[in-house]
Formats: C-alpha cells, sequence, structure tokens
C-alpha cells in the first residue's frame, strides 16, 4: 500500500485526558473524578453541538465552557485560579507510556497530528512534551472551522502533508474518530485501550464505558491495536 | 407575541426516556441502570455524529445500534429476545405524571411535537399512551434527514403548522435541544427536570448529570420552566 505518512489523532490518542485527573483531586477535592469526566464528555459534546449549529468557536473557548459546565454540575465553586489551573493542566497533558517510543520508532514516516486542538493549544502540548521534533505537521481543525468527525476536517491532513489518501494511515483511539477518518475514506488504525469491568460502575468509569469500545457506526476500522507501539510491526507489513 | 402553536420535543420532555428502565432491569439484571443510561447517552451522540458525517439512518436504527453498545458495554448478551423487547419498550415510554393535564390545558393552540424519532415510533408513541387526539401535527426530523440540533429540523415546523416563527413557542428539556431551537431563532421554554445531586455519582446520575443542567453554549432560553403544566400561566402572559 506503501504508506508515506502516519496521522495521529491526539487527545485520547497520543495523550492521556484523564491526565488532568491529579489537578482536578487537587483542586475539586472528592469531586475530581466527576470533574474530569464531565469536562471530557461535555468537550466534546459541545465540538459536535456547535459544528452542527455552524456556531464554531475554537477549542480553548470549548474547553472552557465545557470546565464551566462540570464544575456547575459537581457543584464546585468556579473560581478564577481554579479555572486558570485547570485549563493549563490541558496545555501539558501526559502522553501515554509508550508515545515516545512509538514515534521514535516510525520516525521514517511523515509523522503529523490532526486534532480538534487550537494551533496554540497544540503548539504548546507538543511542546511541554518535548515531542516537537518527531512531527512534521501539527494541524488544527481550526483552518476548517469544523469539528471531527466532519469530513472537512479529514480533508485537511492531504494537503498539508503532500499525500494522498492511500499513502496516509490515521491512528485514533476515539471511536467517533476512527468512524469520521473512514466516513472520509482513510484506512484507519484503532487503538484499543480497552473499557473498564462494567461491575461496579461509578461515574468515574463513564468515559471510558462510552469512548473504550468500538462505536456501532457501521464504519470499523481496518486494524486493531492495542498500544502505539503495535504500529511499527504493523507498518513493516503496509 | 401572540403565541399560536405550541412545539413539544417528545423524548425527555413529554415523555420519560428513563421509563424503559424496569424493563431494562427485569431483561438485564443488575446492569439494567447501566444499559438504560449508556442506551441514551449513545443515542444521542450517533444522532449528532450521523448528521455531522452526512450518513443519516432513522430513529429506528440509530436506537438500536445504541442498544447493541450498550448491551455489549454492559456485557450483556445481545439476544433477540431481549433487544426486541427493549427496542418495543421504546413505543411506549411512559408519559411524565403531569403531560396529559398540561396539553389538555393548551389545547386552545396548536399543539405539535417535533422529534428526533422516526414518522413510526411517534405514531405508535402518541398512541399507546392516548395523547394522539390533541396533537395538531407529530413532525418526526426524518423529513429534513437530520438530527438536532441542526437547524433543518426545527424549519420544519413552521410549514407543518402555518405559523411564523415569532407566533410559535418550542419547548423541551433537552439543553442542546433548546440550544439548537434558539439557534434557530425559536422563542423556547426549557423544562428544567432538575439534575441530582452529584455527592455520590454513579452512572446512574450520569444522563442527568450531563443533561439536566443548561448547557453553555451561549443559548440561553427565554423562559425557565419547572415542569410542563408551569406552561399555562406563561401562554397566559404571551
Amino acid at each position: 500500500m506503501g504508506i508515506r505518512a502516519i496521522v495521529f489523532d491526539a487527545y485520547g490518542t497520543l495523550y492521556d485526558v484523564q491526565s488532568v485527573r491529579l489537578l482536578a483531586d487537587e483542586l475539586c477535592g472528592a469531586q475530581g473524578a466527576l470533574v474530569t469526566q464531565l469536562w471530557r464528555l461535555k468537550q466534546l459534546e459541545y465540538t459536535w453541538l456547535r459544528t452542527l449549529m455552524d456556531r464554531y468557536e475554537d477549542f480553548w473557548q470549548v474547553t472552557h465552557a465545557a470546565l464551566l459546565f462540570a464544575l456547575a454540575a459537581a457543584r464546585i465553586e468556579a473560581t478564577p485560579a481554579r479555572i486558570d489551573r485547570l485549563m493549563e493542566g490541558y496545555l501539558s497533558l501526559a502522553p501515554y507510556p509508550e508515545t515516545a517510543a512509538a514515534l521514535e520508532a516510525l520516525r521514517q514516516h511523515k509523522l503529523a497530528i490532526l486534532s480538534n486542538g487550537s494551533a496554540t493549544m497544540l503548539e504548546k502540548l507538543v511542546l511541554n512534551s518535548g515531542l516537537a521534533p518527531l512531527f512534521t505537521e501539527v494541524i488544527s481543525v481550526d483552518r476548517a472551522r469544523h469539528y471531527k468527525p466532519h469530513p472537512a476536517c479529514y480533508a485537511l491532513a492531504e494537503a498539508a502533508l503532500g499525500v494522498t489518501k492511500s499513502e496516509l494511515l490515521f491512528v485514533s483511539s476515539n471511536g467517533f474518530d476512527v468512524a469520521g477518518a473512514r466516513n472520509y475514506g482513510f484506512t484507519v488504525a484503532w487503538i484499543e485501550r480497552g473499557a473498564p469491568q462494567p461491575d461496579i460502575p461509578t461515574l468515574r468509569d463513564t468515559y471510558r464505558l462510552l469512548r473504550g469500545r468500538e462505536e456501532q457506526l457501521g464504519l470499523a476500522p481496518e486494524y486493531r491495536l492495542q498500544r502505539l507501539t503495535d504500529l511499527v510491526p504493523l507498518l513493516r507489513q503496509l
């Protein structure tokens, strides 16, 4: 097939959005888990709802609005200090343990990010994690003023990287993003990070219960991997 | 202002989507609550994601796909009997306790439903609940092949009812629907059914924690009511 470029989703795929949890625990006490879950769920909802209503705002604004909702729902006062620190936390999310090793091992390909994040958010994220030098391009959907899974977002990648659809492998662990990339026509590898056991369901599990499983949208990924480093043997075959 | 028509959302506003919970408990045991919550959350997600990807399927198909996801996430076997009975349950959801009284008291206005439900689902729902004679029109977004909050859905109401935007009051308890109707230009009354206490958050609360609160989308409703019968004094003023 001749893959020349590997395009990664950022939040949830390369970077762990749940890594703000420690900060949320510090700032919101026992409600830290709840705030973390609601924040991420609402953040995604707002990207979808704003795209549907054609009322685009950038991901920093969406993330801020989602945080306000999450704090109100958890009955935590939305003080400027709390908001500022949590928002800043989004600029230094932890990469998953295998992220750096996987990217290093794939360097003979063009590596890129295609993310909902604003250009500024993504720039800080890759700088703070020390991964910036590994990427040929860091593409924000802000250029299209739509959010994933709208096709206009995925359409940004080929032009930015100078490759054709068939030369590009798209990598995401978000089910809606897998579906969106497949819908657009990309070949997709799904990083299946696994859902929690539903035996004692608490809100702490909500995000993974809702997202850590293949979506029923009729757009299955071509490849299913457990972690980013599994891309290395896959790319040898493609 | 001269309101001539009152247009209601169906699921969550006139009819309690949580009323399938008893059936889910019977069919899914201790996972009934989890299945009920995930089912509704995924059902809405899939309406948004399909609209964003321009891959419309009707609400019966979307509801079925969401149920498959929910059962898989809860590790409940998706037997035909279980699926059939839960799907049938969606055709006889219980109206909220005040629904019939509120509609009766508002009969001097044209009353209508504008819902994501397919035409067949809505027809059975209003028949099974005995409320069919109260509605001038039961409008399915299926005519627009988009889901709320896409503007094409709301645009169906004026033509179907022969009224102008300013003669129409839109009523919903779903925050995304309030935002969508306001975005389209309708006057909106939000039935604020209230969110649960977040002190002991379990998945049982997820739906209400995520939906039972005003959205942070910059599209606040003009009126906030506690229950449908509060529309009666409001309409006297309008």
